[in-house]
């Protein structure tokens, strides 16, 4: 199956029975139909759906270059300036379905595996056969429009175990065994977004230092189907607040849910293997996949879809309540602009700057790429707050959808009002902005954008180390001071 | 029935039976059995409980100038210094059962009315019945420990309708009638916080201006019981997480309801009322109260506790995860610390600075007062935003009480591990964390802090305005530089 | 004289004379060999020789459309996108001679009369005159590369004074008569940067209103020679540190000297006139000149000239003291990457995006223009915080460059080495960060930089109220809400 | 001689001769003359002055327990809580008379030794005769009033020269040989703040580890005569901005000269000795003696006077520009307001909270203490950055007095006026505001306030590791998690 449509995305999803647990109970049956999946479910049907939509394919779709068929975009590994903004277009729509809250919308790890597998050429020099699964792997998931999940974080007690040696059972995450069917792998990761509604999974942990860096039992890249009997995915609470979209305009929809993945002796076939052992390729691949400029790209779509939303909600309620002419008002107004005229104009950058690397991949201009990885967690958190400070008590005051088919809605209609719209679309607007800045959906996704690519060091280590150009204004200031 | 007891408490509300709203449904039966109300009206049962248990009933009470039977001591009037620590000792005590997450503990309001009792002479000059009324009231709240809420906002709809008459019907509350039996009024109020749940309701509001300032139908001032037929509450969506103490630390104990209230023509008799007509009596009564500075005094006590529970939790995190070694984990806990000296140091400056005022009532000074109320809504933000950037992902992936009554307890005992804390306590914690930064709970409480006084813009007028002492600093200035 | 070279520059100056007090003195001679004028007229002889200078003649001039020679090309009426870029190269070029501290460099005023030129069609609708006068002007300058300064700001009193009309003496800048060779104008404007090194002066002040709004005394724009007998200059105290490029490695070359200036009835001929009494003549040929859109893309050039070298200064610190592998110092540097990449990222977003206005003008897209307005105030003084931040002691502890000269020079070197640096060249390093954190200078530069183009609430209401593209984000989120 | 006054102080200076650097020559003559120590010497000669002031006395001095001589009440070990509020009376009166401005002002120092002198017993475990010198010496500086400096940082050269051994003529300050005479001691020490001008230095560096803890040549502590032939002072540039306190309120007065120390072999007398070799008990001395406690109390007196004076500054620019209407305004005076509130209040509680430690001397609770050193460094570069945000452009366009007396004085008479100040007033206060917030003295103000008691990092490690009462907070949260 080439691109898929939206029932095909359910029908797969829903045959594929993985073991999933959700507040003490095992989830049977159709996953598509559970509350905790439901709404997050149909997004992305639609969003399949725009694959195969007359209106939409050109845009969405490119020719397999195995195949000829049309097969998803975001697959696409860019070689031209051009193949980047088609790529840009395309996450971009899909990112407007969504509004920018899907963090693992299927164009992410459409991406990430794309990015991997541009460096294929790395294990080429060492173990050319995992070259070859990983190359095969990609081709797999972009001909069968694979709908992947991701995990490459432990749980804290399990990396603090193999640093420290200190609990009885070592519960870092390792290769415990190969046999002439592949490796069996034992531990646990976190926050597999989407995990448990995804086809497969894509594992590939930071390695630790080993004892022995060629043969390390931490050093390992794989992939495998979700719905191995070994594998126990552990939800979260889940933060669908209902089904009504009146009442939760967001979590109805956009609620991804994510779990804690246990690992119990998963037998890996060979041929899903991509790294076994040897550390410094598991980070060679990483690296030299450009791994963050491409995902990051990929984000920058759904950042700018969010900050744009959140820009036009502000105004609404800005409007609605006659705020407009207060100077404080429009001084926090006036940094979501800039907010969201600082991330466009990164993004085009990103994009006018980008060049080809070694593998004649272009790749995207770094430096406003790593900036913005470091600059979206500190301002997201921010346009929040100026939701708070604008909603006010509206934020609290928030009745149900319900309350207008009883004798109440009476007085609601006469006191509730807005400037321009109904108590009722008045009070749709407010349950809006009370999901985005005081609802569990909205406080997980304000934590989810702030450690988006990592804790803020890692992130602003990340930009540090890896800015271009420094060496030329340290040698203009050199030059001014010493030699003029 | 002077001081009051838990199981009296309960038992006066749940046979008050107010027109109370939920999610499109009337709320039946008794209040306190209800999953809304049920927690938060169990942990004011047990603040009820100490006013006449041995241990606590000699710092809990005092002896009534009427009676001298014990009744609550928030209700006192302060006239020496030493009443001042009295009141705050025992306002401390009950802060401390709810760690400062109840806006509306009983003393909020067993203060803010002997405030307003204390000014009752501004009333005599003019309308000495009403003095009359208010002074009576407030003993027959002090003599039966009457539970009392409080409004004074309009929802917007209503406060544009008087002030730009733009709608058809309008909307403002207001005294609509006199008749020999009492006032009729009709109108709606903002964030009744804990109204359901009260024996009695306080209404006086911000009067706006009227053609006729002597006789408005914006200016009143009255309390009337909460369950007449012609008062209804609609509550907002419920924030309880659920009944498990585990799961919900917070809002299975601590869930205050807030609700919007509709007066369709309210019958308040004439002996019920405090205000009407005056616009200027309605303000002084309300500034010659000093009801900022008493009610911020007890504010205080509860920022104080919440503080402290919040440095607390934060601790007990770096702990559990073993990151109090890291210099921006220092900061942060550094600026909490601080937060916390602050408002000690502030609780102080008040209690030694007080004075008495004409009324012969001990003020505490106002100064550092007015400089708390500005100054915590602006840390609590910050502090939970700390919890947010230490918790990390840690605060998404929490698990449920129940998972570790299945299989999957096995392996979230072996990699959910804190540092000196099992799985199941590390993930309490987690859930406690949790519910502060990014629950609905949580959020409203934010919200709450953000806005206790009035927006950022009064309270900081009300700190300009009130600020005593300045004309001896600008004079300073002025001698240094013309004079020295 | 066409595009003229430094000496030109410094010999026109020299001989124009103007009425110029400096700390109670009369300023006689060579302005350019005066200790308050002669670095930064020797920084412009510099940038003027650039024009003449073989290597950069082509970047810098254009053919005059009206007698072929090369004129400054900051001169240039944009018409395309390749004139945008021509300009911003010619600009960048400026701007990296004096590193972005020059905010009245001669390209400032040239690209602000290159904007009042391109609308004086608006002049055309009732004063064809004076639409010739503005033409003929602009080509007056652009043909013999005047040097401008400009005024449009009153001080305080003045602006009371005609609003309130509470002094003796009117003190608002205004019309007093008009006669057949002109108006005579009265009043002082303020912070007329580079008024007494100037050729001649642009007055075009913010008129305010006045009860004849066709005939307003306050409605004028005009410019002059800046040495009338008529026309007084009051300085400020000076910053220039002293004539050692070494002590004073940015105030000996780019003290810019703002004054007061005082016209006595000032006779303005009726060809310099551009505008004269009718306030909406004053605002629309504001307006529609896109003055804030040209002049702002100017100062972009110099922001990313200064980001950079600050950016530059403040790791060449790092470097010296051993600082890169801290946490909290990569945070901060990390802060300064991501200005530097937002600004060069508006750039070029503004270009990018630009379209013709009514008059064929080539205008940059005001959105990321009015956002890098508002930006950038708010970074600078970040940005030199951080150097105060990183330098710490070391920016207190500025010996002299004669101590270098003396006995103690072996104990400086001894003692003062930085990694890689000498003794003299870490404390010239130093000094650099001193003078641009500490000195009077750098204060300067700061509070000039906060206020470039207005008071804060001026710039976010500018940028709020001319932000395009609003009613798209706000209708999508009400088409979200309401209809899907 | 015990307390002494003014011209005693000024006399010894005088005839003290140190061998001072400024600007590459050596300072010959009375150092009270010169113009980088005038304004300086004649501020605390005024201070000394109220020593034997009649009105003063008693509150400035106390009987000298060796002789019942009236000596400075700064030297007085506390003992009882009266003595802790008689010292705050004492030190908040000199702070008065200097405004904060001076770090170094003679209680400083006294109050130092006064904490080192209180720990002296722990040296008299292992060295009774330096501990006996460490007494006498204290009783030296009581009985004669010496005005003391201080050093304990070294150039970072010095410091990593012995920590890491890569120069090739160690740099680190060390003990370089013993006789029968004393230590002979070389090396360098930064910002001696009123070294120059100052009778002694006491020498107390931070000792760094070496090989042999119990006889280490970096581990030492004494004090000697500034005016030793081996020691040299290199002065910083000056930043007194000239003699007018018209033009230079601030630097006229209170200009504290910083200087790099130069120890080249100087002789300690044994006598003079308090720490030699023994690492152990340098830290001991430093710790037990609680300097930074017995430090900050005094600085909290020096922060009080300085942020009301900021605040009165601030309300009289206010007053003078009409702003105090404005919302923005308002919220930044408010931010003032607070501070000085939490400043006062914190002060309160570290006095109250007092205890006695084993030595018996009567120690302010360190809470507080803690708390404070490390929120001024915060906040007072914040007030600094308002009063540029609420100066503007009158912050740059100062005119100087002599203006006044010339042709000049009439337009600047009618344009600079004030709100009920004439312009020669208002520009003094501009120019007051000048000072403070762009002028080199008003930046190293900021630098030095930033660093007092260390970098951030220090100070708040110092906080997070000295605070008390964090046990009982976590076992708090702890009970109510597991054990409710």
């Amino acid at each position: 199956m080439p691109a898929k449509n939206g029932s095909q995305y359910i029908e797969r999803i829903n045959n594929n029975l993985p073991n999933v647990w959700l507040a003490g109970e095992q989830v049977k049956g159709a996953i598509s139909e559970h509350k905790a999946f439901k709404g997050l479910m149909a997004t992305q049907s639609n969003m399949y759906d725009m694959q195969l939509d007359d209106k939409w394919k050109a845009k969405m779709t490119y020719a397999s270059p195995l195949t000829g068929d049309p097969v998803g975009l975001s697959f696409m590994q860019p070689r031209m300036k051009k193949d980047l903004a088609a790529r840009r277009e395309m996450m971009q729509a899909w990112a407007y379905t969504h509004h920018g809250f899907l963090g693992r919308a299927p164009d992410y790890m459409n991406t990430t595996l794309m990015a991997y597998s541009t460096a294929a050429g790395v294990l080429e020099e060492k173990t050319p056969q995992y070259a070859s699964n990983l190359r095969r792997y990609y081709e797999y998931c972009r001909e069968n429009d694979i709908t992947l999940s991701h995990v490459y974080i432990q749980p804290k007690a399990g990396r603090l175990a193999s640093l420290l040696g200190f609990l009885e059972h070592p519960a870092a995450a390792r290769v415990t065994d190969k046999n002439k069917d592949g490796i069996i792998v034992r531990g646990a990761f976190l926050l597999d977004t989407q995990g448990a509604s995804s086809d497969e999974i894509l594992v590939y942990p930071v390695p630790h230092s080993s004892p022995d860096a060629d043969d390390s039992p931490y050093a390992f890249a794989f992939a495998v189907p979700s719905n191995l009997p070994s594998i126990r995915f552990i939800c979260r609470e889940s933060f669908v607040g209902g089904e009504s979209a009146y009442n939760y305009p967001l979590s109805s929809r956009f609620e991804e849910m994510d779990t804690l993945v246990i690992f119990e002796d998963v037998l890996v076939p060979w041929d899903r293997v991509f790294v076994c052992g040897d550390e410094e390729m598991a980070c060679r691949l990483f690296d030299e996949s450009s791994f963050h400029i491409h995902s990051c790209t990929q984000i920058m779509c759904k950042n700018i879809a969010k900050t744009e939303f959140l820009l036009g909600t502000i105004e609404t309620m800005i409007d609605a309540a006659g705020l407009g002419s207060y100077g404080h008002v429009i001084d926090k107004v006036t940094e979501v602009i800039i907010a969201l005229e600082t991330l466009k104009a990164l993004q085009l950058a990103a994009e006018k700057g980008a060049s080809a690397n070694r593998w004649g991949i272009m790749l995207p201009n770094r430096n406003p790429i790593l900036a913005t990885s470091a600059y979206f967690p500190t301002i997201y958190p921010r346009m929040i707050e100026i939701i708070q400070l604008l909603g006010a008590s509206g934020l609290i005051m928030v009745p149900d959808e319900k309350d207008f088919e009883t004798d109440i809605s009476g007085p609601l209609n006469l006191y509730m009002k807005g400037i321009g719209l109904s108590a009722k679309e008045n009070i749709q607007l407010s349950r809006l902005a009370w999901e985005l800045s005081i609802s569990a959906f909205g406080g997980r996704q304000t934590v989810y954008e702030r450690f988006f690519f990592g804790n803020p060091t890692s992130v602003n280590n990340r930009l540090y180390h890896g800015y271009k150009g420094r060496e030329t204004l340290k040698q203009r200031v050199q030059d001014f001071l010493f030699h003029s």
